[in-house]
């Protein structure tokens, strides 16, 4: 009897399991289907991402005050006579064992809200899942879908402003949040310990800004390249600082007895730490990404595409094991496993696997990110630990303005000192308009909810989200209006625009000038960086660039002869036109979330690409494939979808 | 202290995790480039799914022998004074509270055995990850990428062999190791519990065939495609009664006191529920396949293949987790899902989205399968709870090899009284010989090894499936080349051969002929839905067939007009051709294991299909459409691997 009875009990948690995820499922479908109708009657001041969020508030409304409270069958009490923790029970019920496991800590103030709804405890999920499964996917694609040519032209003032930008917003709000938090402690608003580190945690967790939205809507308008590829990879870069920032904000633990006070030893120790897990961090994805560029150039996996693809994926998700079995942020492996292979291995691929991998890491990518948003949006009500204080919510928004604006334009004055192509004031504004938060906030956040000031941060990321999505999103087109951006750019083609200080390369101008212009622009290290790149990784990872036997110096001959592709051989004479092939499917790679997704036949690239680049080559320095690679046609594939037909083109 | 101590722990915990799942996935990258070296140097007396249970054997050994036993943080006695059981424990530990979720019961014999070693019991998975995350996708692929021409025209075969066979080979083989038990019993070999239901549930398990070995190999040769058909079909289907058959007889629970005895009411209750839940399922499977081809129809979803793939993927996941939600069988549903899906919704997708589908199931499939099969390799020396008779596993190789052998020569011999293309000896050779067992057998037995019973089928089981899968899968070819089967058969244009007494349908006679044979050939059942499905069906849920104004009575006039699709009204004149279009993009969907990878590219189909099929389409009656369906060329793109010399070639 007792035997049955448990199996009843676990055939109704497994069936309740079942249905909790069936409701994220319909959930998602629905707003498949209202993003098909969204597109399809071209509405546009809401993206994809606020409808899930709003499905997700409506789903949770329903599920809080719509389903009965049950009495959890839950055992409250027990056991209290030990004195150390396990991660394994086992219990003698009448002579049988049964096995727990660990799960968590609850605070005692809570132990109520466990037992009131076990559908709401059902639609909770572990923070954890956020961090291993649903971002790795997210951040991976959004490696892998870089555009390599805008963002490496860009490179440095990226960098500025993922790394700078990041340290300085965290630094900047969470001082802002720490007058806050004296302010409520002062007014009497404030009814438990919120430290110093819980406000600069706070900073590092909403410094990860998330333009997923003015992203799409930039595709889908044809915004200014360049300003495209500054927002993209800034938010991109900055993901990956912000995680480890907040690793080392928490692992900042002072050793004297007042273990929130500043510790000149442990500040050091945190640097130290932010570093090294960086640095760790890309260290192991740029070298699963080289191994998996080894081993798709030295076998002919590529004559069979599902393997190909199968070791693909299976050595990109091993980065992210590899990583956090080693100590280091998976998350932040994955970001460079996947720019090392769309930069190495991609070119390796057969021309199916390109399609197939890219094709799979999108499906992923965008269940991944709308099921995040919707998750949101029903945690505002099935999340039980929330703490709403206005003073720390509206301290919070007025923060991360000033914050946003306190790296934005002292840093865009400063990297207009050095660049020639200077980031205009509109261009400026933009940036700062497009500091929403999204995915990455908000698992930075849910981690950890223990305590008092931590739920406190989880529920304002929450509201900071939700507002930021909604308005930005509906505000970025209007606002692109306003600013005067250009929209409708082929990036191809594109005259420089006279009235603008953001000047584009490709000029119909001759190939000198150009040069000209490409060795000014490009700072020495990305030089250094790229000629060694082209001379010595290209060859030796690909199939593509200069046979090394002409690179290296005569004593390595024999290495160099074992490590260049006999393709490289084969087809020396072409080898200018099997580059700018794989540059051209470097710049196919462009993946979008708007009406454009690119269809995956990659064929059509390479045959433009032999017009259009015939007539410029005459020598293959790494110094003129440097100014091809800058150069080259993007190659942009047209979508099926129509190109609107936008207010903007008569202001332009 | 305490609370740094348990994030230490849960940190520690969490590296092992990711430890254990890098092992997996490195196994599976190994056994990829295993496979390729294989393939690329035409090995064949090793499948790919034998390959990844040596390595899973050969990683066990290591865990196995090579880990130092770490005594566990396991606390193996205490609370005993409760005599209820809970699905969550609340522990207090020195004032703080933790909580626990019950993962199973432990039997007494075994305490010991959960402390031994920590590694080995991470990388011990959750039986229902076989059942909820592993085999969904591998049902799914194989109802998906079911050749449907070949299928249809041996359904009546198949659905004998598929239902009765498993019956009958459940009940044999249940009956004989019955007998084995007793011997056993009789020699003082066992020493707990053998019931008769365990008997029929292991009969039930070891029942569900996986020749995906066989498959490979005959894809690889091109062996006949109506044996083809007839095992493809057979161990699809028969996962399905396998997996049914088993849950009604964990339902047999007699009433009385002895509850191992026979009881009329039970027995007829287990029907019911064998009934019950086929049914279920069958029918949730194909009404989700039914709505998302209604979405996929009556929505320009296809615009965007990104959102139409994404729905794809919901909608099958979500038959699967309604089907478990209702208590029918999730794997069962997904299965028909995959069939409807393939029949109906497949036709609605853009040419983007039938090559993102495909391939995406396919990846999923071959991942999920070789990492069963690596597992299994493992399990056999990281499972705990190993019990091996000689004994039993002697009598259990004969009891599989007879109940395969009763059911497949007088099936067959019965099957022959109605068939005209009869199945000669050779075919009935082969099918005795393809009868392995593989990842449906492991899932089954894995499912419940709580008692002494289980366990040692569980370990029977283990080893029936290592011997079949690396001996059958071996003997495939010299076994092929000694039944005298063809091999090097194209589908599209084979000759009847003259000395076979199987027929093959597409020869070079007139039409009239030809339909003759397929009108004989059919079964009047058959003919029946055939005519139903083409006349409303395909019209209704897809852009092909006839306008339902020409085939429904009048007086529905107006839901006519509705659900007919305008392309339907549109294209009426070339309607036949784009019927064949549909016809041949369904038969492309030929998925293989082999070199035979086939492209995605299924835009060059309906060319050859337009030319080859014009000269006979004269009229659009159901009749011709199902002789054109039966009859139209299969169109198996050529794999860009060579086809191999074999010497089948001389003696044919």
């Amino acid at each position: 009897m007792e035997e049955l009875a448990t199996e009843k009990e676990a055939e109704e948690s497994h069936r309740q399991d079942s249905v909790s995820l069936l409701t994220f499922i319909l959930l998602l479908t629905l707003t498949i289907l209202t993003i098909w109708l969204f597109k399809h009657r071209r509405v546009r001041f809401l993206h994809e991402t606020g409808l899930a969020m709003i499905y997700g508030l409506i789903v949770g409304v329903i599920l809080r005050y719509g389903t009965p409270s049950t009495s959890g069958r839950d055992k409250p009490i027990s056991c209290s006579q030990e004195d150390r923790l396990f991660t394994t029970l086992l219990v003698n019920v009448s002579g049988k064992f049964f096995e727990y496991t660990l799960k968590g800590e609850i605070s005692p103030g809570k132990i109520h809200n466990v037992e009131q709804n076990d559908m709401l405890r059902k639609v909770t999920f572990d923070p954890e899942v956020f961090f291993n499964i649903l971002l790795p996917p997210i951040i991976f694609h959004a490696g892998y879908s870089l555009k390599k040519r805008h963002f490496f032209r860009n490179l440095g003032s990226i960098l500025a402003y993922a790394f700078l930008g990041t340290a300085v917003s965290c630094f900047i709000i969470g001082n802002l949040m720490y007058g806050v938090v004296k302010l409520m402690k002062l007014v009497g608003q404030l009814s438990d310990k919120f430290y110093y580190t819980d406000c600069l945690l706070f900073g590092a967790i909403i410094s990860a800004t998330d333009p997923v939205t003015v992203l799409a809507i930039f595709n889908e308008l044809h915004a200014d390249v360049d300003l495209y590829a500054l927002l993209f990879g800034e938010s991109v870069l900055n993901d990956a600082v912000a995680i480890v920032l907040s690793s080392s904000i928490v692992a900042y633990q002072p050793t004297g007895e007042n273990t929130h006070a500043f510790d000149a030893a442990a500040f050091f120790k945190s640097v130290g730490v932010f570093l090294g897990i960086f640095s760790g961090s890309f260290m192991m994805g740029a070298v699963t990404g080289v191994v998996t560029a080894l081993v798709t150039k030295f076998t002919k996996l590529h004559c069979f595409p599902l393997l190909e693809t199968a070791l693909f994926f299976l050595m990109s998700w091993s980065t992210f094991l590899l990583a956090e079995a080693c100590g280091f942020t998976g998350v932040v492996a994955v970001l460079f496993c996947g720019i090392t292979q769309a930069h190495y291995t991609y070119n390796n691929l057969s021309v199916e696997s390109r399609s197939r991998t890219k094709q799979l890491f999108e499906v992923l990518h965008f269940l991944a990110e709308n099921f995040i948003f919707s998750y949101m949006g029903l945690a505002l009500f099935t999340f039980q630990k929330h703490i709403f204080s206005p003073v720390f919510i509206i301290g919070a928004f007025i923060a991360i303005f000033l914050g946003r604006a306190a790296h934005i334009y002292p840093l865009s004055f400063l990297l207009n000192l050095g660049r020639r192509h200077k980031i205009s004031w509109n261009f400026q504004h933009m940036m700062m308009f497009s500091g929403l938060r999204g995915a990455m906030a908000f698992a930075l956040a849910i981690r950890d909810t223990a305590t008092y000031s931590h739920q406190m941060m989880f529920s304002t990321t929450l509201l900071i989200v939700f507002f930021t999505v909604w308005i930005v999103g509906g505000g970025t087109t209007p606002m692109l209006s306003w600013l005067n951006i250009r929209v409708g750019v082929d990036p191809d083609q594109d005259p420089p625009p006279t009235n603008d200080s953001f000047q584009v390369l490709q000029g119909d101008g001759p190939d000198s000038e150009r040069r000209n212009r490409t060795q000014q622009e490009s700072a020495w290290l990305f030089r250094l960086w790229y000629s060694f790149d082209h001379n010595y990784l290209k060859p030796i990872l690909t199939h593509s660039g200069p046979p090394l036997t002409t690179t290296l110096p005569s004593w390595c001959g024999l290495i160099a002869r074992c490590l260049t592709s006999p393709q490289v051989y084969d087809n020396q004479e072409q080898l200018r036109e099997e580059d700018s092939d794989f540059i051209l499917n470097d710049g196919d790679l462009t993946v979008t979330y708007g009406d454009t997704t690119i269809t995956a036949n990659g064929s059509s690239g390479p045959h433009t690409a032999t017009t259009s680049l015939d007539g410029r080559r005459t020598k293959s320095s790494s110094e003129e494939a440097l100014e091809r690679d800058l150069g080259a046609a993007d190659h942009e594939v047209t979508s099926r979808g129509t190109r609107l037909v936008f207010p903007l083109e008569d202001n332009a």
